[in-house]
């Protein structure tokens, strides 16, 4: 019944023309299971519309076109595919890798660059025609691939300990590279400034960061020792950029392997507190106004949300939205949160001020949600 | 001639049905002189229609709804109009006072807000209906009004030297009273996260700020004595809130009666810099990325721009755009920035990475541009 009901509610959707749609508080979310995206609207806290057959969705995450009409998903099959959230329809789709581990898009809109485990590198496409303008093998799976300003890209090489700068802002590419950032990178995240790149290290106690702004970038080994006394555990786990949160003058990182959130001064990248959560966190998320900071947790503590207050650093609100909260998403201005509950079929919207619950939106095995308003970010 | 030519290109706009018009890369563009409002595409560097018939426009300004499709206007003759930038039209206009400065909208897009030096006070509409939902008198002309998160609008009275802050988030309008803020504040600013709020004083020689995360915030005077020695003038002039810039870990201001532009730690709020420039600067403006800072500069030196590199805190760049430069407005991400040029009465377009201009667009007296990312901004 639920499909039946769901199928109808997208063919009225395409049945009503685009007419006078705007595109600025839009959203689309991931429904893994089906190989499916729901376009919903954030201002009607509504679905609008479903987008199907775009293969293997599980780990899939999208960004946008500057204009927020177009979407580029990444699926784990490597599959890359153009959708079109006016038209609720794919405009193009093509299998660039074996196995992909998501990408990006450059300042300028014009190139999308997808990261690869099988074959290791990354390709980037033209945002128009998704034809491929550059290939660039690595020898190595590649993570933490963001965009950064003047269309460049930045990724790193889990094999080779290196980070590749890719300039796209002349007629032929120039590529530098940067050796020293340690043992075996598994993932990066990129300040939203686009200044600072930190990669976690799977062997070595430490994480690496790079001052973009540099003409020569030199990596510096930040946040020693984290694992000391600790049987070794891997260091940090960064699920997802979104993993990391800059709250006020500090980035909140989830510590993986222990159930507490690190908080970490954001000038000169020092730790400056802990917190003790509920459990192992996945995300640690802040609003967009940086006051709270919402985490959600590993299996199978992962039916709970807490909040964090920034100022005090302690946990302020404990909440069980229900079985496996997989994501979050702010409005661009902090108002409400969507949370994706995987297994139980819906997304939830909540006020941020009264942590009131607004609405329940059906969806199938939801997981990333992704608003339209990340086409005005860098290094998502 | 000009004037048929561009009235052509509306009709034309007017003519063609508003079909999967996506609105995350429109502007808006003041004119100034003729009232009106040029309809911008960032993406294809194009105006694609005007809207007309705003009434007096002279230091106008605008904000956005969260969806991106409509703007509000705020004109100096108390006209408070509503425009659909996808039907290229006026939904609704209201005469709300006799002389207005400047407005805001709520981070939930229900309320918008305007400030009135005639009568004095603060009168909040209806987004939707812009039927008036409350009326603050004051007594006193009111400045500096923002939105900051939860429902809630900051402004300050000149007369009584008082910060209000009004709640709308609950049934009945919560309004608290900060005394103290010091002698005729006469602008003010709030920081992108909605925290701190900062007021200019003619009458004193320092400025005021509140920590807005604070349960009963208190009046900080800032940068004490920077007038010293140089004959009393008053001591910042911050013609609008977008005068003021976060660069990297710094605001930088522009500073008024001296040729200069301070560099003032965001943390703390102490002083860390002084960078001379060729005039009295009007907009000190970072681009989005923090790494350059842009600036244009009063009469008689007002075809000029300067661009500052924020870590050096060197001019790098000058250079003529042309007679009369308003005001700049960066694409989200920073790629590109355009500038008013009255005199020329043109819209011109540059690469903020090569500094080549991309292209010229022609408009009557252009002053204020305004792109719809702000929507998902705080405090513009």
């Amino acid at each position: 019944m639920k499909r039946v009901f769901l199928g109808a509610v997208a063919a009225m959707a395409l049945a009503i023309p685009a007419t006078a749609q705007p595109t600025g508080d839009l959203g689309l979310i991931v429904e893994r299971a089906s190989g499916s995206l729901l376009v919903v609207d954030q201002s009607d806290r509504a679905k609008i519309g479903r987008i199907t057959g775009l293969g293997d969705l599980s780990h899939a995450s999208l960004v946008y076109s500057p204009d927020e009409r177009f979407a580029y998903v990444f699926g784990r099959d490597g599959g890359l595919t153009k959708v079109d959230i006016l038209e609720q329809s794919i405009v193009n789709r093509v299998m660039q890798a074996g196995n992909s581990i998501g990408g990006a898009i450059s300042d300028d809109g014009r190139f999308v660059a997808v990261s690869n485990y099988e074959p290791g590198g990354v390709r980037i496409f033209d945002a128009e025609t998704l034809e491929m303008v550059l290939d660039i093998p690595t020898q190595s799976k590649t993570i933490g691939l963001v965009d950064i300003p003047g269309t460049k890209f930045v990724f790193s090489l889990w094999d080779a300990g290196e980070t590749w700068i890719v300039d796209l802002s002349a007629e032929t590419a120039e590529i530098t590279k940067i050796e020293g950032m340690g043992t075996n990178p598994y993932d990066a995240l990129v300040t939203g400034d686009g200044r600072t790149y930190i990669t976690g290290l799977f062997g070595d106690d430490h994480l690496t960061a790079l001052d973009l702004w540099q003409e020569t970038p030199e990596p510096m080994p930040i946040l020693p020792g984290y694992a000391e006394g600790r049987e070794g555990l891997p260091v940090y786990k960064m699920p997802h950029l979104e993993g990391w949160a800059l709250a006020g003058s500090e980035f909140v990182l989830p510590a993986v392997g222990q159930h507490e959130v690190l908080w970490v001064d954001a000038r000169d990248l020092t730790e400056t507190g802990r917190t003790q959560t509920h459990g192992q966190p996945v995300f640690a998320m802040a609003r967009p106004d940086g006051r709270h900071v919402w985490v959600n947790f590993a299996h199978p503590l992962n039916d709970t949300i807490q909040v964090i207050d920034t100022v005090t650093k302690q946990v302020i609100h404990e909440f069980k939205p229900g079985p496996g909260v997989l994501h979050m998403e702010f409005t661009p201005r902090g108002r409400e949160v969507w949370l994706s509950v995987r297994d139980a079929g819906k997304v939830m919207i909540y006020d941020t001020q009264t942590f009131e619950k607004l609405r329940e939106i059906d969806a199938e095995s939801p997981s990333g949600i992704f608003f339209t308003a990340r086409a005005h970010r860098t290094g998502l």
